[in-house]
């Protein structure tokens, strides 16, 4: 019973469909009909003009995303647990060239217009200082949080005041909008680029970049295969984007895991540490209490000394989470 | 009738079979089962232990094998029409970090130890030059052709004597293979790092960095997480290799494309620009010719003003071969 | 009468003396009889082999030690106040191609082990996480504080025992060696590279990097040159260094300035925020404190909102000295 | 008798005494007010509003007014001979964190349209190629010729029309200026940013980068901080330029300089392998001949096999100079 990562789940029907019909020949790279589909299908998502670029991870979606924002010489301000600081190997140190990440404070890994400008408050306008030109949040965040329309509103408005990009790394995006139950615009608000994950979600190897501002995009066509990202046989790419988009496969599959995960959130009462918004639970549970549930067939990631995480899947399979709720509550 | 390039053909039925094979849930990244069948393999294929590591590109592939032999103020030299000079957008600048590509000459894009020492006589031992650290060379070269095991000697030879490591770009390494008859080790025979292709030849998107130096390994499985390459869901990476290798799959298709590809030879005489040895021909003709050919519906890429490449898939189709060779006799 | 920096202060005279006697035609970069009796004369120094480079400023000299250290995917372990985080404009990730530094706690700008192993505890080694190849901790600290030789031992000990190389920022090096009253090496000890700064004690534009590995100093002198770094007329600094050095200069300077600010010291009494063991003094003064002292003639810089930074120089005037000591006082 | 290296040359009488009387308590870093005098002392002698800052080489300045014109994933073109291609160690790749030089050919290490034109014509506009962004050109080239004002007017014509930014790398500007008779503006007319050398004409370790474009500076401050060449008693730097300027210090010793030149180029006659424009006189002479040179007791380069490179310095000894044209002659 896998609770460890939705990285680790199964890749959704819809999306293997989408591939094999992809299997004809085409022009390489992105010239294929499908990857030239993907401005139309993310303008028509967010109800406004956008550009939309394939890659593999998410990684390289973030890290490409902010080198478009971002001098070699500057920085981004982002959450101390995002997952450009702590997960990613120090690919924005690769792809930035160096410019620094600048890290804020902020409950759930949320970061709000008050650790960002504490950030900012340290910061002289000097030579001698990295300066800031972006700002990146997670939606949902590091901890399964979720951005309010209010909240993000707060943030683009910071950002924008402060002539500041920004960037939002939704590997859980899906989730989010889940939550929200608004539209994708809305759970993305002020950004100038969404790194909108599929991978965790049902697609096996495709994440889109979306351009708020194309004039990014047009750096990062270069970006992209200067860092060995445009792959050749790309519409195998496109066409795992486009079958998440078909009918919204990507919402019902965010939902569904939110749910599951909301059943898990149930049992735990007390033990949260974090709210639970999205598909991940973070649980106070000792040593031996993890020994126990691993004991009773359930594989998750160890949280520090006291806490695990426990994710669930877009498939997550329904008894699967009732055991799992029954044995967090008999802890 | 689709020549234009190996890229654009389909994915062999093996791969997809072994890609949904796959789909069960597993450790993310290469922690995975068939990810860690990978070294085993290929140490097998190679007849010596080696470590491989799966990457989506050809281009990931040749920059991460460098960067790991290369420091930012080294240098690596390769044929003036080497695909890591003239195709990859800047992406060994980028990888190396600003570390140069020293350009050779050599007939057919292929290096010889006498082209690489005119390059080495011009570079004093100063810290005002840049120090070439590397040898890259290309087998199947990137006009189809392919370096004997005593030409591969020879370069080796010189690699050692001057301290340079080699690397082999074997995006059509399995058309090299075919042509020579002979064993992999002997078609890189000194090779500090082989870029195996697969996407050429039948894989989707996979290809495997091949070294046989594990000290090179340890280096790029950070380098390739810092670059985005870690892919979470790496199992669908490692199915296409290990489908590829299963009863040579890799082979098989090297031999059918170099078989078309030969057929075109024969119908082109004294056209041909460079010996056809992989699955590659590079035809000379002229504008008028070359429509002429296009109405007759064959698509391939112009290569300059004169002349046209014509590239034979995997898979190609022997009637649209046949075609091809009649339409180049008629010309 | 200044206490802005010691950067602000003049030139040593035997520093000059030298200069002018270097103004002879002589081979460029450093090939010079000066450039060339560097390594003796630090050899000499330190009582063993080292090999000495000069640059111009103290960040190069940090950055290129650094570089020579750490992979562009590893990392250094630092002060959260060290000099190369918070006062180069992000040198370190030019100059170590988006290594990252990662920073750890301690008293007065000081590491401990224990502070280090805090950071150590908190990586995994593992691709996703960064890696650390170096600790650099700066002697005398950022806030003047100055490492004991057990304290250095107790540091080196741990760096040795995790396989990572130890740098020393020495920019107020001579200020931690007549503070200490040892020998320069015991001042040291234990490091792989040591930043050993004159300009902020009577040179004029050279700092030499002093390595204890000479395998470094190869890398760095190919580094220098591809940084700018390589001056033509490099005897000027070669002629600066040796100045500093011959009749212990640099040692004097260091006395003259530690005992400047120790008699500021002196009338701060409780105000003091650090133990003042350089020449730095940080002082607890409010806004209308730091008024007063500034009519009555003194410069130095805020330190936040609520304190003050004065630095003696090596030729600081006695008098003014005495002034400010009774200013202090008197507030 | 030296002719190896301008860079060799002794320091000019005015510049110690603008560094001497330059020797007083100032802010640190380009704060002070010989620093802050800079702009308005080019903007006058070019005739335009300009801002200058100071490095201490040329590589630097080269480098870092390159930065500021070409992204990461950018080019520039040069000549093949270009002191940025041939001798800064790889300097620009670092400095443009792996932008590519891309290498065009002319007589006597100068370009023209024509030659510029053959590059360009050779990229694709297409992520696979990289895209220039910057034509730099040296002034007086590396073999001592110098762009006419038409030829000039020419390039950055082309320059204009295609949306490349000029540099013009000045390490012997003062040559060129003093060869053409024409105001400085008139020798880089067209140029975004002009690197002007002055430690081969009389400086210690200043050169000035000239930005035409503001915005430009903007980033270089940034960039010559993070490069570590943001000196602390940058007042030493600014000094020395400012002596240069003053009476045209500058100038006189690039005409002392040619004018020897002049004098050793009439004694070579057809031995001459580049007109002689500046004071660089490149000569076709056997191993025989320079070891009779040697002996006579002149130092040189050798350039090649068969040649031998003299230069000028702006305090040639006019009795060695006619002593050298006396050697030339009875080879």
């Amino acid at each position: 019973m896998q609770f460890l990562s939705d990285n680790a789940a199964a890749v959704h029907p819809a999306v293997w469909k989408a591939m094999l019909a992809a299997d004809a020949p085409a022009p390489p790279y992105d010239g294929d009909a499908l990857s030239r589909e993907l401005d139309a299908r993310f303008s028509s998502l967010f109800g406004r003009e956008c550009v939309a670029l394939w890659v593999a991870t998410g990684t390289a979606a973030n890290c490409l995303a902010l080198a478009a924002m971002v001098p070699p010489h500057g920085s981004v301000i982002c959450h101390r647990e995002a997952h450009i600081e702590t997960d990613e190997g120090g690919a924005p140190g690769f792809y930035l060239h160096g410019a620094k990440l600048m890290l804020a404070e902020g409950e759930s890994a949320k970061l709000t217009p008050a650790t960002i400008d504490a950030v900012l408050a340290g910061i002289r306008q000097d030579v001698h200082q990295v300066q800031p030109q972006a700002i990146s949040i997670t939606q949902a965040s590091e901890y399964g949080c979720v951005y309010r329309p209010d909240e993000l509103a707060a943030i683009a408005d910071l950002a924008q005041s402060r002539g500041l990009r920004l960037h939002v790394d939704g590997a859980r995006f899906a989730n989010a909008v889940a939550h929200l139950g608004c539209t994708p615009a809305e759970a993305c608000a002020g950004a100038d680029a969404l790194s909108f994950g599929f991978v965790k979600n049902g697609g096996m190897s495709a994440e889109a970049i979306v351009f708020f501002d194309p004039a990014l995009a047009d750096v990062v066509r270069y970006r992209r295969k200067r860092a060995g990202h445009l792959q050749s046989k790309g519409r195998f790419l496109a066409a795992q984007i486009l079958a998440m988009l078909e009918d919204d496969v990507w919402l019902h599959n965010g939902r569904a895991a939110n749910a599951a995960a909301a059943h898990i959130a149930q049992a735990a009462g007390d033990r949260l540490l974090h709210p639970v918004e999205a598909n991940e639970v973070f649980l106070r549970v000792d040593a031996t209490e993890r020994e126990a549930l691993r004991n009773a067939g359930f594989s998750f990631y160890d949280w520090g000394a006291d806490a695990a995480r426990l994710v669930a899947s877009w498939n997550a399979d329904t008894a699967h989470v009732a055991a799992l709720a029954d044995a967090i509550r008999q802890l």
